[in-house]
Parts: structure tokens; C-alpha cells; sequence
């Protein structure tokens, strides 16, 4: 199981209908959160995800709708009794906007909070977890803004029974195959890895590009994937205000990823003065034909 | 108009049905917000409080469930372009965590956002605005904690026209006496004030008392109120657990409400725990009959 689910995909101000940005990615029993905009965590209560087994909390951007949920949440988390450690990765400040309130209100965690600082000049892998790397990149926006890619791949190579049978090489080395070693015989045969095993499964890949202005530089991160999300605060007839506010429009959101020939196309973070969404599909889908609407509460497989 | 609607009534952890702390004070066309939960910003459109008509913001204390929501709702309000001040009135650290969030955000504010410290060594009057007092005491809590005494009192005397016709005061001259000021007539005749005029009409008085442990040094505050609001965090049989976590329970806040002989009760604050909220009634009832709940949505005339 390797999925997004969509908590929140209004843009600014929030409405009843609509929510912050706020999403969570599931690999297989890993939960990671991207983004935690102010009500996050009643809307991983009311989808039934389990808090608890969040264990990497990923914050794009300081706007609020971004992140102003985040030190609910962990209150929240504390307050239930969680014991397991949690990585905050976001720019420097967060750091310290987070252990200022913590401190402020008495509150001592019983949890290992960690925090790893974003930093412009420094992108790339963020972490590699049960075959799931999750790295990161810079967009456009107001201030300092990162996108996340989520690529689970495989990294052991799939051993083919038979080929390996008919070596008689045991199934207890299998593991050691899988890893890429070779097998030496009793009569000092040396089998090669490859004669007996196949490359590891093409892996998938999720592209988050958080808030940013229409910036072709994102095509390179977004290339090939098999799921990307991408903002569209405006509809196509106010690109230039997308452009004044480093936001983007569905007819930019659905040229990047055509050019990047992603696979599918999720949209979202929606101005909060569009009451319908069906004109932003009516928009992106010429562009970009395999494009839906972020909806919230819905989980989109990658 | 004078009133409070309540926008939350829960203690820490928030649910889908009932939400953090967070009270609207109504006196004629002011509005004041007393603390604010995450998701008061949201409350407030639900109930169709106009926030920009929010002139000042009293937060008790620093735990989350009274101030994780302020700092999204100042950002609303931003964006929807107010210009009026907004005077805050909290915790002196709660500045610090304000600005350091606008800051990390790159957020200029178009309005002159205030701070007022509450400190434990200064309590009494907070402000007088339109023949409103608002003042502050400690409460007793975990960490510093404020209760708030809204005293709407008018302070011109009620002139009585028949008495002042007598004395053929012109109605001019009416608004003078109404501050207080004798008349001299042409003839010489010096007209007292009293003779013409009442005292003011009696004033009526809310008490917030924020989270408090039980304590008796509350009655005084609380003293002859009109409406008194005090947390029940706790049903009578966990007494004890009230104490350890500085909360109270039902029949603590009766207590003190009929101690002080205030006119009316409302209690809140209820922990996460209860689903049935009609067992706090039942208890608080009989020791202080004129006892209703703190309905989110509700509003309560003072």
C-alpha cells in the first residue's frame, strides 16, 4: 500500500467545506504527515487515521495554512501518551516556534522530539525508511518553500526460484541473493548473482510540490512520476494574480505535469473564494487529461 | 446588549463535537474574545460572530486548548484586510510566540496589533471602554492563570426630567447633569445635582474564571455576579484527580457559585472523557440550582 490521503485542500482562509493543507502519505504501516494547516488534527479523526502511527511530520512552508495545526497535534499526541519518537522536518524557525509554546505551557513530552532543519542550500534525501526514500526541493513562493518526493523502491533484487533451484543453491541464502551476493558452491561453481536473480521492481513515485509559482525547475523533480500534487490557488483567468502571489494556476499545474510526463495529476489548495471546483478540472484536463480534484477524505493510490 | 456565546466547551483534547475554549462577550456593538482554541476562527463563522467587530482578546492562560487558534484567526483577519487595532491581553511569552510566527511567515500586518502582559503581581482593571470595566485576577492553575471580570456599569446618573423641568433646567443642560454637574439658575438659585438626578442604574457583572483548581479566594471575584462561568472539568468522583491536574469539578464550582451568591452558573470545560454532559447538571444542580451548561453556540445574557 503506497497512497495519499488528502486532510485538507483549501488554500489561506478556511471554511467549514474546506480545510488547510494537510496530507498523509501511508507506506505500507508508515505514516508520514505533510503538512498540518490549523483543524488537522480533528481531520485525521474524522478519516479515521491513526495518530499514533505517525512517525514524520513534513512541513512545506511557516504560512499557517501550512502548519499552524502542527503544535495541536503534538499536544494532542502527548496528551494520549504517545512514547514513540517523532521527526519534524521543516524550515529552522519551526524549531524554535514549537519548544517556545511546549515551554511556555509547562509541557515535557514523553516522546523524543526530533527536528531536522530545511534549508535552501542543501536539498536532496531526507530520510530512507522501509525501502521509502523522501527527499526534497526548493519552489518559488514568498518565503522559503520545499516540495517532498516519496519514492518507494525497492531495494533488493527479486530471486527467480527456478534459476536458483536449478543451481541448488538453498533457499536459506535467498535473503543474501535478494542482497545482491553471489553463491560458491561445494564444487567451487561461483554463481553469479545475476544469473539467478532479476533488478529490483521499478519503484513509484509521489511528488508533493507544496506552494510555488509556476516554475518550470520543478519539472526535473516531477519527471516520470506516477502521482504528483500540485496547487492551483486560481483558475486560469488570474494568472496574473497566481503570478503577484508565487501561486499557480490549473492550466500551469497541468502544463508542468505534461511536461514532466507524470502519470496522474492531483490539484488543491484552492482559493477559498471558488465556491464550485468542477471548473478547475474543466481547466487542467485539456492540459493534462489524467488530472482530479485533491478531495478531501479521499485516498489516492500511487 | 449584554452577553457571552460560547464557542467552545471542552478541555485539551479537541473532538469533532465540542471544541476548545474560546468565548465571545458582547456589550452593545463591542465584541471581545476570551481565549481561543484551535479552530475558534472557525467557530466564529459558525455562529456568525463578526470577527472584525473583535476589538480585544483576553487569553487566560498558555495552554494550547486557550490560545492554539489565535494565531490563525490574527491571520484571517489580516487577510481579509482589517485595518482596525486589535488589542491582546495574555501571558507575556505569548508576544514573543505571536510575532515570532508573523515573522517566520514574512506576514506585515495592515492593522496595529497590541500586547498587554497579564502579571501575576498586577491585577485590577485591564480597560474601560463604552461603560464597560474589564479586569483580571489569578486563578490557580499549572501554570500562570488569569480569570476576567466584565463589569458593565454605567457611570452617568439618570437624569429625571419631571424633577428637572421643575427647576426649569433647560434639556441642554442634561447631559451635564447626567456627568455629575449642579445647575445655577439666573435667578441665583443653585440646584444640586441630586435633587434632579439618580445614581447610575446598577451594573451587572460576568466572571470568567478560566481553569482553576478549587479555591476559595475565587469568591470575592466572584462575589454578587450576574453570571459566573467556571470550569467543570470533572464529574464529584474524580475529586481527586481534579486536584492533581488543577481542574474542578461540578460540585466544587456550585460551591463557590453559592458562596458568592452569584444569580446564575455556567459551566464547561468538560474533559474529552465525558460524551453525556447531563450527569454535570445533575450534580451541580443541587448545590447551586440557577446552574445550565455552556452550550457551544449558545449565548447567555448577563
Amino acid at each position: 500500500m503506497f497512497a495519499v490521503t488528502i486532510l485538507g485542500n483549501n488554500s489561506a482562509i478556511p471554511t467549514p467545506e474546506r480545510h488547510p493543507t494537510a496530507q498523509v502519505v501511508t507506506f505500507n504501516d508508515l505514516l508520514l504527515l505533510v503538512d498540518c494547516g490549523e483543524g488537522t488534527q480533528l481531520q485525521l479523526a474524522r478519516y479515521k487515521v491513526r495518530r499514533s502511527r505517525i512517525r514524520h511530520i513534513l512541513i512545506s512552508h511557516l504560512h499557517g495554512d501550512h502548519y499552524f495545526g502542527l503544535i495541536g497535534l503534538i499536544n494532542s499526541l502527548s496528551l494520549l501518551g504517545r512514547i514513540e519518537p517523532l521527526t519534524i522536518y521543516g524550515p529552522p524557525e519551526l524549531e524554535e516556534i514549537l519548544r517556545l509554546q511546549l515551554s511556555a505551557a509547562g509541557t515535557l513530552l514523553k516522546f523524543d522530539l526530533q527536528f531536522v532543519a530545511l534549508l535552501p542550500d542543501k536539498t536532496g534525501l531526507l530520510f530512507r525508511e522501509k525501502d521509502l526514500d523522501v527527499s526534497y526541493f526548493p519552489t518559488r513562493h514568498r518565503i522559503p518553500c520545499y516540495g517532498f518526493i516519496f519514492h518507494a523502491q525497492r531495494h533488493r533484487r527479486r530471486v527467480v526460484p527456478e534459476q536458483a533451484r536449478a543451481y541448488e543453491i538453498p533457499s536459506a541464502y535467498y535473503t543474501r541473493l535478494s542482497e545482491g551476493a553471489d553463491y560458491e558452491r561445494k564444487d567451487g561453481l561461483l554463481v553469479k548473482n545475476d544469473w539467478v536473480t532479476l533488478p529490483p521492481a521499478p519503484g513509484k513515485k509521489y511528488v508533493y510540490c507544496a506552494d510555488t509559482i509556476y516554475d518550470e525547475d520543478l519539472v526535473p523533480h516531477m519527471q516520470g512520476a506516477d502521482l504528483v500534487y500540485h496547487e492551483t490557488t486560481y483558475l486560469h483567468e488570474l494568472e496574473q494574480r497566481a503570478q503577484e502571489r508565487f501561486h499557480s494556476t490549473t492550466v500551469q499545474a497541468a502544463t508542468l505535469a505534461q511536461r514532466a510526463e507524470a502519470k496522474r495529476l492531483i490539484i488543491g489548495h484552492f482559493s477559498s473564494k471558488y465556491t464550485e471546483l468542477q471548473p478547475f478540472l474543466d481547466e487542467s484536463r485539456p492540459v493534462f487529461a489524467n488530472t482530479d480534484l485533491a478531495l478531501e477524505g479521499a485516498t489516492y493510490i500511487i
